[in-house]
């Protein structure tokens, strides 16, 4: 496989020796670029031509059901496609990393799923997103340990020699309370707490309110209940960053919480893999992704979270991968 | 309306004065009732003569969606009525106490679609279960205060001129953890923890393993979305008693973590409604009612849960009612 011709546009080259798609599929939207599968010209190494990148919502199983997942993944898939003007039959490999494969069966179901999709001689490859997560912020070495906080949230690791441990990244089912979903609930869970006189007054009572255009906490059942998906929920975060930053106790609680849910689910990581060496000295990367780790202006979480995590490792070397 | 002639079939007897359906619908299953709507003879007062019974799932809309619990619903009154040999025409009255109408929007959603299932002159009351559950319990008077902890959980008070006040009861979202549901979530959280190294060893691990018949922990996630139902998860609630009976300090924790949750939403509604007196120390009725609440062998929530009322309201008097 040769680069590309000069003059070529790159969609046109790309049918040549055909495309890859790339898939981050996440809890709150699920992104797909399409990349020429023939190498760069060796004049520019290390540089890649996107050909297209399409935009979907969530592709996390466990949140909207397989069906609707799948659904999405596909769509978002023929859409890169057709926008760098090309199709299926071009595809020479799919790289999928989503949220919500979790078991080695999720994984077979669907690899299984996507070879229908493209028939024929493609590769097809299916990670949980943390994978990519860790790759887009260490150069595409899967060495370290990666801590996604977006509507879920995970702690994932690998070792120099390839062992894998994981925590959290389970839900909210299963406690996922440093999650963005988590850190809402926790917040929704307040308000009712205060308006049933079973928890002290804050003011995300008053804020979330406004930012729901309700009248009444009595009314937040029937809009928790309306619609399942996960990551309505986790947008009222910053609702409650924001109600932090301007002194309120629960909320203050409510993020110092979350601070230490997403720490242990660090510290569980790189203590079963001694990422940070027998004596717990050791540097070891740490790729800080998502939503809930980006920076706020006062209440810097994710900050915390590395506070937190350098007290037990102080080997602890935090990366923020650009996107 | 006359009482039925001796010798009729209490049927028959049924299509003279019309029948009345009652429905009590929670989060785990939905019973009806159709009674004669003609009084009982003057030879047996207080006895119910009760034409048939009929039994179906959840009718929380909550839990399973406004479509499936309304479907729930007709099709656990139209068994009622095929049994007891009658029909919709023959219904004179509806009272439906049903988990998840929380709002007055809900109540009346609810109202405007029983009025077109049966045309006509009958009447309507839709109620949330929590009132027909006190009512159970204090002989028909509606004053006091009545917990239901089954899969979900309530507490929900009435004063003796009739103001209400309801404390918890928003599903698990917005944190009832006292609920059924919300100790099995807790349960399945700290399965979770200890796999992945951010909690404590617990025998819940090899019990709830060894119940849903799976191999590992890593498989509970997939099960944890495979079906939203909340009363699936609460059916795990007799693993977490056994565990904690047997000695296992995680199971104990989710059970007195619970038993704090279930008695902090009773004090918030005897004191909003001042049940026990200007000084505290009058008596009132506490009418307890649910799975979780139901005598174990050995942990007793139900009395857990008054040992702590009864620290803050001494004249707190527990009815558990008959069904």
């Amino acid at each position: 496989m040769g680069g590309y011709e000069n003059g070529d546009s790159p969609a046109a080259a790309a049918w040549e020796g055909g495309v890859i798609l790339g898939v981050d599929g996440g809890t709150t939207s699920t992104v797909c670029v399409c990349l020429p599968a023939a190498m760069p010209p060796p004049e520019a190494p290390g540089s890649v031509a996107v050909l297209s990148r399409a935009i979907a919502g969530c592709s996390n199983r466990n949140s909207v059901g397989e069906n609707a997942a799948l659904e999405t993944l596909e769509q978002v898939m023929m859409q890169a496609l057709t926008t760098a003007n090309t199709d299926r039959s071009a595809v020479v490999a799919v790289c999928l990393s989503v949220s919500g494969v979790n078991h080695p069966s999720d994984q077979q179901r669907m690899l299984d799923w996507i070879c229908n999709l493209f028939p024929g001689n493609a590769k097809f490859y299916v990670e949980n997103d943390a994978v990519a997560a860790l790759a887009s912020g260490t150069m595409g070495k899967l060495h370290g340990c990666v801590l996604i906080a977006g509507t879920g949230s995970i702690a994932y690791g690998v070792t120099e020699d390839g062992k894998v441990a994981r925590a959290a990244g389970a839900g909210p089912v299963l406690g996922d309370w440093g999650s963005g979903y988590g850190i809402a609930a926790q917040a929704l869970t307040a308000v009712i707490k205060a308006h049933d006189g079973r928890g002290p007054q804050t003011n995300l009572t008053r804020d979330i309110i406004r930012k729901l255009e309700i009248s009444s906490p009595d009314e937040l059942i029937g809009w928790a209940y309306a619609d399942p998906s996960w990551a309505r929920i986790a947008a009222l975060v910053p609702v409650v960053v924001s109600a932090a930053e301007d002194g309120d106790k629960v909320a203050n609680t409510i993020l110092h919480d979350a601070v230490q849910e997403l720490a242990e689910s660090v510290v569980a990581v790189v203590r079963r893999l001694t990422l940070c060496g027998e004596d717990g000295k050791d540097q070891f990367p740490l790729v800080l992704v998502g939503g809930v780790l980006e920076g706020n202006k006062k209440w810097d979480i994710s900050g915390e979270v590395i506070k937190c995590i350098s007290k037990v490792f102080p080997g602890v070397c935090p990366i923020r991968p650009e996107l």
